[in-house]
């Protein structure tokens, strides 16, 4: 019996596993219709949107590039990387147009002034990721976007994993694009992406993007409930199911939950004498869907991983590319609760006290999951 | 209780629904690498090859794309239109080179001696596709092949509702790129497309494909046995077991199986007095995982197949594009048998007879179905 806490693929609900045990249905009749229908705005109301919502079969990353590649006729775009997201939209932008690459150093704040020093030096539209799971950080949305309108910028950002577990509010913020991934807050499996695209976005319209990716496609098929290539039909079985799930838990219990579950990790760490990995600045906040932990001098990550795995089953992640070994982090994405967070970090706790990392701290974190 | 008789998505085996029942696992560990390489070892298998095989989450399309972005650096790439995915072939080429369009009509067969001009005014390579599924084809790829061969060409096969199904046999026939799609022959669900990559085809490397469609970065992650991004793990789960079903039927017993039910259903149709839509020459052959017949005269489209599904919960697939209400196509892929060809063609003989647009012709049928 394993339990997963990294920030995506997460844990399923057992309902959403067995809405995907179902018979195959035509993907161009009307069942499949209803259930995009659902799905389309269901979606609406997590993007904090009006507009179109169209959703790719393929990864989070596909997403990203179907925004950036659909929406790149610009003559520069500004790219915030932060992370390693940050970097993956640098880098698929840069097949598409000319990049200002706004770079800090992984696990350091954005910082605006730069962005807005972006937009004078000519950037017409900004990429950027919501919330950083390679760092644990929160970028400030509201913000870049605020800045951005001054300099009638278009807006792309990525909400993979923030999405459906914190507070997006892409009409109100003035974001003209966002994507979502599946396996993230939303609590489906993997294989799903959605883009939602306001009008303003269509003025950028780039006809050069790759066929699979380019939502024109997708935007023709919207009106008779349907996609342009055969969606994976499972995984909407399962998209419809965690919809009906967050609708019947609700938007604001629901980030409220992945706000005190993530907390409850912070005050577990710092308790314990563990160092949090971001560093903040008065714009940028913890994430609320992933914990990034410094991970203690005298201990690997494969000691404290390996352990993880093989004596209680429990994954969580380790930091990825310069971070590898250096922190680890702790997803709370999608329709997990009190039960599993006390578990992995009672799990942790153990594994840490016995190299004589860090003190026990478990009560601070049941604590605060008592708001629950 | 509804029957799905398309050219894709199938109608799934129990065990492949039962498959997909599964909580989610970490895509970066152990586990999954082990499914992963029993997928790919399988695959090699069907696709006749023993090079690398690449599974991408996405439509068949995405790895229709994937294969020919990847593999583009060429000055002209020849496409072979006679029908709606080879005239999805040439749209995607013609995004990345130069592209010489052989068109035939839709339901003709394929003029060896017009791909030999092609290469000869300076085609490098070549895509077509192998099984038609829009008109009923089997496209001639080992003669094909043959003449690229001479011209020492890249050769790209879409083999999306050939392979698992009828005879493909990449190295020998000298198939450099091959793709297959999972809802087809395969018998999964959608979601999940394979592309199969000879080292011969590296020198074509074109590094300006799109990042999520990019095969290089699938290639760096073979030797982890891991895809580059999240992959659709449910899907996974579901190829590793229709793979499981396809070793214990056996290769051959498969494509006999496509062979004598497809056949099943162009008797009855003959002997019923309709008539079959390809035209065919000596290289070209009636598809064996779908056929098209054309519509009587004096049936619409949506008194046969609108009837089948509102009686009999029998879903067929109709014409594409300017075929619609022309002809009517019943797929024979996947995991089907006896059963469900007798089925859809007892309840198709109710519609038409009701018309009085055909004879009864299901002992032929039966016959034919005895081979088994």
């Amino acid at each position: 019996m394993g339990l997963l806490m990294i920030p995506g693929p997460v844990q399923l609900h057992e309902r959403i596993i067995k809405a995907m045990c179902r018979q195959m249905i035509g993907h161009r009749g009307k069942e499949f219709s209803k259930i995009f229908e659902y799905c389309i705005d269901g979606l609406k109301e997590l993007f904090g949107t009006k507009h179109e919502v169209y959703i790719i079969s393929g990864s989070g990353t596909s997403g990203m590039e179907a925004a950036i590649a659909s929406f790149s006729n610009v003559k520069r775009i500004a790219c915030v990387d932060n992370g390693k997201f940050g970097d993956r939209l640098c880098r698929i932008a840069s097949k598409y147009t000319e990049v200002d690459e706004i770079r800090f150093e992984w696990g350091k704040s954005i910082e605006l002034e730069r962005i807005e020093e972006s937009f004078e030096n000519g950037s017409e539209a900004i990429a950027f990721v919501h919330n950083e799971t390679s760092t644990g950080i929160l970028n400030p949305a509201k913000e870049i976007a605020k800045i951005a309108k001054k300099y009638d910028a278009l807006v792309i950002m990525d909400g993979i994993t923030s999405v459906g577990g914190d507070v997006v509010k892409m009409d109100e913020w003035g974001i003209d694009v966002a994507i979502v991934g599946s396996q993230k807050c939303l609590g489906c499996p993997p294989g799903l992406a959605a883009v939602a695209v306001n009008e303003r976005a269509w003025d950028y319209y780039n006809e050069k993007a790759p066929f699979y990716l380019d939502l024109k496609a997708y935007k023709k098929k919207v009106p008779d409930l349907q996609t342009p290539y055969t969606p994976a039909v499972p995984l909407f079985y399962a998209l419809e199911e965690a919809l009906k799930i967050i609708e019947e838990e609700g938007l604001e219990n629901r980030i409220k939950r992945h706000r005190t579950l993530s907390k409850a990790i912070r005050v577990w760490a710092t308790e314990a004498g563990l160092e949090l990995f971001p560093q903040l600045n008065e714009y940028s906040s913890y994430s609320n869907t992933v914990t990034a932990i410094k991970m203690p001098e005298n201990v690997t990550d494969k000691e404290l991983r390996g352990t993880l795995q093989s004596e209680y089953g429990i994954t969580i992640s380790g930091g990825q590319e310069h971070l590898k070994g250096k922190i680890f982090r702790i997803g709370t994405m999608g329709n997990i609760g009190k039960a599993e967070v006390v578990t992995t970090l009672a799990a942790v706790e153990d594994v840490l006290m016995r190299k004589n990392a860090i003190k026990s701290a478990l009560h601070a974190a049941i604590e605060v999951l008592k708001e629950l």
